[in-house]
Formats: C-alpha cells, sequence, structure tokens
C-alpha cells in the first residue's frame, strides 16, 4: 500500500478570492503581518500496488480529475504507507 | 518575509464526504487500485517579519481561524520566502 500526498495549487497569475477573504479576516484579527494567503487543496490517497506504476496512476488522475490544469498546478508525493 | 504552509486535515475520526465522493469518482473512472481517499486544505500565507513570533502567531491564527479544532488537525512550516 502507498501513501500519496497531493497539493494542488492555483497558478500564481489567476486571483484567489478565498485567499483574499482569509488575509481580510487575519487583518481585522490585528494580524496584520500577514501579507498573501493562497489557499489550495491537500489530498491524502491511499493506494494499493497492482500491476500498474504508482506514480503514473496518480499522475493520470491528477491531469483527469483532481486538478483542474487549466487554472491549478498540482505536485504529489508518494510514500510507504505504514500499516496500522 | 517568511512563507508558511499550513495543512489542515479532519481528524481520522471524523468522516470525509467529499474524500468518498473522489474515491467514487475515481473507482468509476477504472482506478480502483485507489483505497482511501481524504480532502484537506492547504495554505501559503507570507508573512512579514516584526516584534513577533511567527510560530507564535501562526498557531494563534490556525486555532482561531484557519482549522476547526474540533474536527481538523493542522500541521505548519516556516520558511524562508525566496524574494522575487
Amino acid at each position: 500500500m502507498k501513501k500519496v500526498k497531493v497539493y494542488v495549487t492555483l497558478r500564481e497569475s489567476v486571483l484567489d478570492p478565498q485567499g483574499s477573504a482569509v488575509m481580510g479576516a487575519l487583518h481585522s484579527m490585528e494580524y496584520s503581518e500577514v501579507k498573501d494567503v493562497r489557499i489550495g487543496k491537500f489530498l491524502e490517497l491511499q493506494i494499493e500496488e497492482g500491476t500498474r506504476d504508482v506514480d503514473t496512476v496518480v499522475k493520470e488522475m491528477c491531469e483527469k480529475l483532481l486538478a483542474n490544469t487549466v487554472i491549478e498546478d498540482y505536485r504529489f508525493e508518494v510514500e510507504e504507507a505504514v500499516s496500522k
């Protein structure tokens, strides 16, 4: 079993209204040192190793479903899952 | 300037319907090797160094606004921001 961590972030050129809203809230809470906030997604997948290469499969899943590559970038890390 | 990466994840005991929906979609796309999906948030903050300690400030912001500690866990990393 592999544990895959996927980070999906908005491309730098894309406006992030959710991040702006959070920054506004932080400023109103007196955290004026915060100069920028960008919000993305963080996905943790558990993948059973089979005949297909995990890296290839995760890349495909990101391109097809997990990230909107028009406006988002993604990166991922594959780790050996710790059995419980 | 410091770059802070904050990861907010649902606690393990909390159901993740969004993750289940994504897993269902992946299964219907023939990615049956995916056994679990959990979805969280990933925030990138730019923080100007001032009189307050960045670690303390970020911890406070997470507790008060960025994470709902009843159902979510958070962790963060502070990096030196690369000036552009």
